[in-house]
């Protein structure tokens, strides 16, 4: 009996039209990580539960797609586990593996794993799919691609600066406007530290990450929820209002926090960051954004937004720098710094701001319309000839009525349409039909490939 | 307490040597199937298991990985299904998906899911990975690529030949010498009906496959044992060690099979296949193999596989024509062909040729030896010159020891190393080091980039 086909939840198919837009996206930020050095590596799609467990949070673990072990594994469990119908317990005896939440974790596994072939700095991409078992919704899927950069194992800062040049080259080639978002976790820390909540700046940055979305006033409100006296919440109030240039929220800032070492230390961080983008003429304006927090709980260091200014959405590509990411799998002071771009965001804001370049989902360049045996017979050298001149070409496998053979060459957005019939073949020529401007012309073989090559 | 790290027994991490390589093969592979008119698509990971199970036999059934529902899944099974403890049964229950276990089933699913807005015929490729519950094994391991390519919805031969010219000139670039085997299964069938056992196609094409594994006696004693009469395995033996040209071949066949529609119908198909290969002089040898059976038995005419002339491997590309894969989703008659070509086994190949272009693995063309604040701060907009001239370039990060910088560029095979000192600075002039070679030049900053873009 037939089954009506579907897909899982939160999944998705991606057609021809989406891949070559995809492949435009992906390809445009490959080949900017190259110009830059970075090299891209592959990790596996399931890794051991002990790997991916623990790193994401309570809710991570939850969101993790569990795979069942192989075999008879029901006869391993022992019959009370199963009695106890806990479904969290049982897991950890009948699954071992997971799907990758992340590229971030198992590229900290790969670097300690892969240690000693490893020459540091080492400065790798990796795009590949990620899944999280989260409650599907628009715009957020169980599958998706994640592109990230990174390098570990130098703390130098030109390493940031080298990131948000790959930002400004991505997005001028991508043609969108951003604005990159930069604040330093050190500030932050500084900050916590001045109003006497030193402990509690995980509380604070997670609260202030929120400004955005839910405003000052529940920003605060929280942080008094949380614990957070009233008279710290007050004093914090000026700093994460602070306005006017970099520079001037940079001096302010250095008054403000002049009794906390590592807030000065953020500052100085900052400043080195911005003197370099003034030397090397980026142009993709970078905003010193002192409520940029992130939520995760690695970052040490240079923390990093990029918003599109063509139109309101969230973040479009993030990260910053983690000093002991490595730690958890054994190798310690290994301090590294990336991005991750987003590919399914940034595909909505090309499509929505109909930026794709036209030509990026003209995939085949010419058809042979296929008359019958004896046209397509003279038609299949030439077709070779053009191939062999690497012009993307077919021919219409069948002589199916002409309205189905235009049809097809139509969806597929075909340049242009080539036609021999009895007359072409006597003169030896052939019929080139525009399928753009629908002008149609007569040439011969060489002026063909001349036109299309 | 700090883990060692490993991945899952039988999946791999590919280190930035091993990813260019494999991306020049997925390269080759993709420019080749794009010259020919084929797009890409993507389908998820996962798929319902409604849609895997019972696709590829009992045994496929079991290797498929299968993915464990989400929440308290536990709490949905009725407690005499859990005290039964029966994995199979109990799978049901708790995992609704599975990974993909090959491209071909996805595709079909696609095929019909999306069948109204695909324009027919379909020429698609699809290359991701396929997962595998397999015992692993040297070369074999439980998660790999594909690389599938396949034109639905039309019955011409030309896409035969086609398939085949793809295999030709993705293997011309690839520069490695290999021998197409090409089989139809309606002689297969016509051959299974002459010798009275046209039941038993399936048993008698299974046994025939493995001639080239276990010899022609014990293809014999398999074909005894599951039953078919010793008189019709004797009536076999001429037509399996049938020798001569594939022209001899078939006119032999003729007068064998002359009583089997099927099987004429067969020999007319692979005759119109060789008519075209000789009109398009595809340089490749094509051989008439009759002992080629290609266990999947959903092939209906064609079949192909694909061995390496240069050394003993088994077979690197394989495929065949389907005249019902959709069936099974409910889209009766549309009539397929495709090919996989088997990444793995190309690399390897590739690897012990040593085939891979040399210039696959110099991936960063030059690095600049960071000597100090001041040389970096002359070094840089001369870096940034480099890549806006689309140079893959960079800078070691920090001023580390020259031994440390140059043993960087030499693991990552950079081909140039440039210094700036002193006397570089004073005379305008930069010092660049072919790596390969040894020599060291002075030149400016133009000639520099005239040199190396």
């Amino acid at each position: 009996m037939a089954q009506k086909p579907s897909i899982p939840k939160g999944t998705r198919d991606f057609s021809p039209v989406e891949m070559v837009k995809r492949n435009y996206i992906f390809d445009t930020i490959k080949e900017v990580f190259q110009l830059y050095g970075f090299m891209p590596i592959e990790t596996p799609s399931m890794e051991n539960l002990s790997t991916l467990m623990g790193k994401y949070g309570e809710e991570g673990d939850k969101l993790l797609f569990k795979v069942l072990n192989s075999g008879d594994y029901i006869s391993k469990v022992r019959p009370e586990v199963l009695e106890a119908r806990n479904s969290t317990k049982l897991t950890t005896k009948i699954s071992d593996k997971g799907l990758r939440y992340d590229l971030t974790v198992p590229f900290a596994r790969y670097v300690v794993q892969h240690r000693n072939d490893i020459s540091f700095p080492f400065k790798r991409y990796q795009i590949q799919p990620v899944w999280r078992a989260d409650r599907p919704q628009k715009g957020r899927y169980r599958e998706f691609y994640q592109c990230d950069v990174d390098v570990v194992g130098s703390n130098s800062l030109l390493n940031e600066v080298e990131l948000i040049q790959i930002v400004d080259q991505v997005y001028k080639k991508l043609n969108l406007n951003v604005l990159v978002k930069l604040n330093n976790r050190k500030v932050l820390a500084g900050i916590a530290e001045i109003i006497g909540e030193a402990e509690r700046i995980i509380d604070i940055t997670v609260a202030i990450d929120k400004l955005d979305k839910i405003g000052l006033d529940n920003v605060n409100k929280e942080m008094f929820e949380k614990g957070i006296p009233q008279a710290a919440i007050d004093t914090l109030q000026p700093i994460i209002l602070l306005s006017g240039s970099n520079a001037d929220k940079l001096n302010k800032l250095k008054e403000i926090l002049s009794a906390s070492e590592v807030g000065m230390k953020g500052i100085e961080e900052l400043e080195t960051v911005f003197n370099y983008l003034n030397d090397l003429d980026v142009t993709t304006e970078v905003e010193l954004d002192l409520t940029l927090a992130r939520g995760l709980n690695y970052y040490t260091g240079a923390i990093f937004e990029v918003k599109s200014k063509d139109m309101e959405f969230g973040s479009i590509t993030g990260g910053g720098r983690y000093d002991d990411l490595t730690g958890i799998f054994g190798l310690k002071d290994v301090s590294g710094v990336g991005i991750s771009f987003g590919a399914d965001r940034i595909y909505d804001v090309l499509e929505q701001m109909d930026r794709f370049p036209a030509e990026t989902v003209n995939t085949t360049k010419a058809m042979f319309v296929n008359f019958g045996e004896k046209e397509e017979k003279y038609c299949l050298p030439i077709l070779a000839k053009l191939r062999a001149n690497g012009v993307k070409a077919e021919i219409f496998p069948e002589s199916a009525k002409m309205k189905k053979q235009m049809n097809y060459a139509n969806d597929k957005h075909i340049s242009f349409v080539i036609m021999v019939g009895e007359s072409e073949m006597e003169e030896g020529l052939l019929s080139l039909k525009d399928m753009e401007t629908g002008e149609q012309i007569k040439l011969s073989v060489d002026d063909l490939v001349k036109k299309l090559a």
